[in-house]
C-alpha cells in the first residue's frame, strides 16, 4: 500500500466508494466484476486493474464482497481517519457545498463555518451558525480541525490559506477560483466547476467529429 | 487528432487552458516548458507528453507560444463550437454554477434557466430570469441549445434527462447527486462535489502515512 498510486486511479475511487455504498444500502452483499463494470460504465479489466493497485479484493467465481470492498476503499481514502473540517466562506459556493455534502456518511465532520462578512454572522447553514472569521484562530486551537474548505473570493484566498496553515490546517479543498499549490506540509485539492463544462464540451465535440467522420 | 485521447489528459486540458488564458491576459506571449511546468505543478515531461497527444506545439529552445497553444487547446476542447446551454434547476447548486461560471470567456452561452417550482419563476440569476420548466420544450424548439446543466433533485433527474433528450439535448453536465450514463447519442459529465473531499482525504492520509513511515 506504500507504492505511489496513479492520480487517475485515485480519481475513480470515490466513485467506487459511492456506488458500493448504494449497493450496501439496498442490501446487496456481493457483486461480480462484470455487473460492477456494467453499472459503473467502466470495463471489468479497468476495475480489476484499479483494485489490484491495492492488492485486489475479488475472488475468482465469487466477485466482490460489497461491504469488504467498500471498507477497504474507505481505508485507502482515509475515510476512517475521522478528519474534522471547517468551511471558510459562506457565500453561494460555500453554502451549496455545506448543505449538499454528506460529511458524516463519508467519515468527515464539518465542525465550523466562518465568514468575515458581519452580515453573515449567525446565519444558519445546515445546522451550523456562521461564526466571524476573527474567531477562527481560537476555534482551531480548541478543536484542531485538519481540513479547511476554502470558498473565499479569489483575492483573499492566498492570505486566508497562509493564516489557516499557521493555525494548523493540513489540507485544503479550494473552491476559490484560483489555484493553491500543495507543499510538503499541506495537501490541496483545487476544484474548478467550469472545468467540467470544458470536459463536456470535449466529449460533445468528439462525438460530432466522429459522426462527421463516419458520414464523410 | 482522431486517435482516442486518454481521460487523464482530457482532465488536465481545462487547467492548461485556464492557465494560458491568465498568461495571455497579463500580456505574456511565450513560456518555456519548464516555467509552465513549475507554475502548473506538473512535470515538464508530463506537459510535453500531454500536448504531444495532439501533435505537440512547442519548439526546442523557444518554448510555447501562449496564444497559439491556448487556441489549439480551445479547438481540441470544442470551445470554438459556440455551444449553447440551458440550466434546469435553480436551487443552490444551479444558482452557484450559473453565477460563478464564465460561460462567455470559455466560448459557451447560457441561454435560459428553468425550474418547475412556481416560486422561483422570474427570479433573476446572473441576468437570467428563471422560466417555468413547462416552457422548456418550446424554448428548445426555437433556440436549439445542445447542452443542459442538470441541477435537479436526485428523484427527478432521470425523467428530466429523458425529456430533454427527446427535445434535442446532446450533452449533460449533471450535478444531480446521482449518475447519468452516457449513450451513443448523448455525452455526459457527472459532477459529485463530495468526491473532491474524498480525494483530499486520500492525499492527507497518504502524507500522514509517509510521515509515520519516515519516523518509524
Amino acid at each position: 500500500m506504500n507504492k505511489k498510486v496513479s492520480a487517475s486511479v485515485i480519481n475513480r475511487l470515490p466513485r467506487y466508494y459511492r456506488y458500493l455504498s448504494e449497493l450496501e444500502n439496498i442490501g446487496i452483499e456481493r457483486i461480480s466484476s462484470r455487473d460492477l463494470s456494467e453499472k459503473m460504465n467502466v470495463t471489468a479489466s479497468q476495475i480489476r486493474q484499479d483494485l489490484n493497485c491495492f492488492g485486489g479484493f475479488g475472488q475468482q467465481g465469487y466477485g466482490y464482497n460489497v461491504k469488504y470492498l467498500k471498507e477497504s476503499i474507505s481505508k485507502i481514502l482515509g475515510l476512517d481517519c475521522g478528519y474534522k473540517a471547517i468551511l471558510v466562506g459562506a457565500g453561494n459556493m460555500g453554502r451549496t457545498f455545506a448543505v449538499n455534502t454528506k460529511f458524516e456518511s463519508r467519515g468527515f465532520s464539518l465542525i465550523g463555518i466562518f465568514d468575515s462578512d458581519p452580515a453573515k454572522e449567525g446565519m444558519d447553514i445546515g445546522g451550523h451558525k456562521v461564526m466571524p472569521y476573527s474567531k477562527v484562530k481560537s476555534f482551531m486551537a480548541e478543536n484542531k480541525p485538519q481540513m479547511a474548505i476554502l470558498a473565499v473570493p479569489k483575492s483573499a484566498m492566498r492570505r486566508v490559506a497562509e493564516e489557516l496553515i499557521s493555525y494548523g490546517i493540513k489540507a485544503f479543498l479550494n473552491f476559490s477560483y484560483t489555484e493553491l499549490s500543495p507543499s510538503a506540509d499541506v495537501a490541496v485539492e483545487n476544484v474548478h466547476l467550469s472545468d467540467s463544462l470544458m470536459r463536456l464540451s470535449y466529449k460533445l465535440s468528439e462525438k460530432e467529429r466522429n459522426i462527421e467522420g463516419s458520414e464523410g
